[in-house]
């Protein structure tokens, strides 16, 4: 008699297959292992190495035994660096109890969104979103409601447009400032007014802000220095992009003082702890990164300005300049309207990988986003390739 | 008008109160910040420093650049020195697609309970029961079956015990091998038989085996080499304890293939990976590890050859000596039949921090947890008050 596994609902819905959107760039790295010249920009993994005097830090702190369990909210010394730092760019002056650690955004997220949602309950976020979101609100079982945005908006909604969504059952509203894909920066105004309207209603309200240190002519606004009022106002950030980071794992909650506790008790629950020396040397590089975060940025606008100035000469696409981030949305409905396909017909015949817009949402479906985390020579190879498919469609 | 902050269900349980049990660690963790002179052995942090050449793994890891993100399932060569490490240990051959990794035991251990059981299903544990198992379950809002154990028994139950508590309902049974706070090692026969039981009633054994390199005169059994079938098997384990590596988050799960799989998906949903210059300097310390841990399980074993002496001399309290792990449960019921009142007052007469054994269930009610996870001259220092503690209740 064989054994009949069973697995929880949540297990069974996250297996309910990853989309299509997906495969494209995980047969580009299976054709990548196999040798093939791929040019891979279809993720968001930096390509710079730490700098070197953040890891000259955390090597100190292994050798002086920074290696035993940490308290389920963070080193004290990382919450403090965290809260100077948000101190210093907004005028609202941030306590160190407002701050939760997380190895990574994706578990702040995920564990923010555990304490405030039950099943069924409503989530409403801005389409498109982050693809990483969609697990996390499967995993929980909630609601989701969509507030649909428009190119000619930079894809970022009206507070009308949040509103018309927004209903008795909404418990929690979602948003991403600068915003992956579209690397549009949410006007100030409009995070006041939705905090405030949130809050009358007794909504929190939740932002996403991990590209907040990559803006190019327009500063970023965080949510919790544009809202009146914050005991609604959940901010959740980390080093991963900002510093070249991704692979250490820090992420942070900033919270009003009570939901820092609930986020502490599920910590202590799910994770125990992150390892000191990160700790350690992700406070070491909040406290001292004017320098290396400026000189990624630089790069990063660069490699964006070079991109686009190569597809604005390539006919039958169109893209959006990226007010911040590292990727480029570009519109290629004129080609192809199913994005899965135009990505899949551009991987077979020129390999190179980007992710298909639909990925992120019914609003940018026709597009496909191209990251900027390739050497400069790689993106331009990229760019090449991307230009001998679109012509070669434009002849066919 | 306020704002009236809502948060989920599974929030408000986990934050019902920390009983108790840890107020007197809590409390004797506050003295010692105030610079009193507290004997601190009411936790399980190994007081060891991280074997020299394992730090010096990782920092070469990080100086090459291994910063960035990490599949889910974790590095492939941790996956394989894991299975290879298993496949030593056991008759059975581990294959690397059944090892998934996770950012320490506790994060395993919430995973796992995550993929395999709904709200208001069965879990069935051996009381007592690590502390940390009781906010996960409290959190996944599943049902507790407990299977009380004897001292005379050194607190594992018989397969009789297990079936009596095991129902229709059951869905996994979660037991932990060598155990805390007990010290004992559960028989390969018991392993075997009750997971040939499970299997046959279709339940998962889920078995934590975190102090499985410690044991002393006696080796330790794995649920996975004592199981006939291992379709329903699940054993987790870390390099926490076994390699002082509390801090660095390292733990794994070794499960058949598709639960595996599933695992996957939780990790990438609420994980994103773990940090890859960590993973491999965990490769290398399963790898390269019989002289660390031998010659720390051989610290470890004077220190409860020492201790256990120097308890054998004190009037009015008893030991079971622990075949395996850092703790030594000590019966106090002659002195003070209430553990809780027992560890607060040892605290305020002589600076002694102990973990109350109702902590970890009712089976040990009238116990405390000493650990062996200082060094001997503050092992001794709280033996001897301890002493004191106990000859002046003598004559009280």
């Amino acid at each position: 008699m064989s054994f009949n596994a069973r697995y929880s609902n949540q297990s069974a819905r996250l297996n309910a297959g990853r989309d299509d959107a997906w495969q494209v760039h995980d047969e580009a790295v299976a054709m990548q292992q196999r040798g093939e010249d791929v040019v891979l920009l279809s993720i968001g993994d930096p390509d710079f190495r730490t700098p070197e005097p953040i890891i000259d830090n955390a090597v100190s702190h292994l050798r002086v035994g920074r290696t035993h369990y940490s308290p389920p909210l963070g080193e004290i010394g990382l919450r403090r660096a965290v809260a100077d730092y948000e101190t210093r760019c907004t005028p609202r002056a941030c306590d160190p109890g407002e701050v939760s650690v997380f190895p990574g955004v994706t578990s702040a997220i995920y564990a923010t969104l555990s304490c405030l949602l039950n099943p069924g309950e409503e989530i409403v976020v801005v389409d498109p979103l982050y693809v990483g979101y969609e697990p996390i609100m499967q995993a929980l079982d909630v609601t989701v409601r969509r507030v649909e945005s428009r190119a000619e908006n930079r894809f970022v909604p009206q507070l009308a447009d949040f509103k018309s969504v927004i209903s008795e059952a909404t418990r929690v509203v979602l948003v991403n400032t600068p915003g992956n894909p579209t690397g549009s920066i949410m006007p100030a105004d409009l995070l006041r007014q939705l905090a405030a309207y949130c809050r009358q209603r007794n909504i929190w309200v939740v932002c996403d802000e991990v590209y907040s240190m990559f803006t190019y002519e327009q500063p970023h606004t965080s949510l919790r220095s544009a809202a009146e009022e914050i005991d609604n106002v959940v901010v959740i950030d980390g080093l991963s992009k900002s510093h070249a980071m991704s692979g250490w794992r820090v992420g942070w909650v900033i919270a009003p003082q009570t939901l820092t506790e609930h986020l502490g008790r599920f910590s202590a629950m799910s994770l125990f702890g992150s390892p000191q020396f990160i700790q350690d040397a992700a406070a070491f590089a909040l406290n001292n990164d004017e320098y290396y975060v400026a000189e990624m940025c630089d790069r990063y606008q660069q490699r964006r300005d070079r991109v686009s100035e190569r597809l604005d000469a390539i006919e039958g696409i169109s893209f959006l300049t990226p007010q911040s981030g590292m990727f480029i949305l570009v519109d290629i409905s004129a080609i192809d309207a199913d994005d899965v396909n135009f990505a899949k017909s551009l991987l077979g015949a020129e390999r190179v990988s980007l992710l298909p817009g639909s990925a992120f949402g019914r609003s940018t479906r026709g597009h496909v986003r191209l990251s900027l985390v390739q050497p400069m020579d790689v993106l331009m190879q990229g760019c090449e390739r991307l230009a001998r498919f679109a012509e070669s469609h434009q002849q066919g």
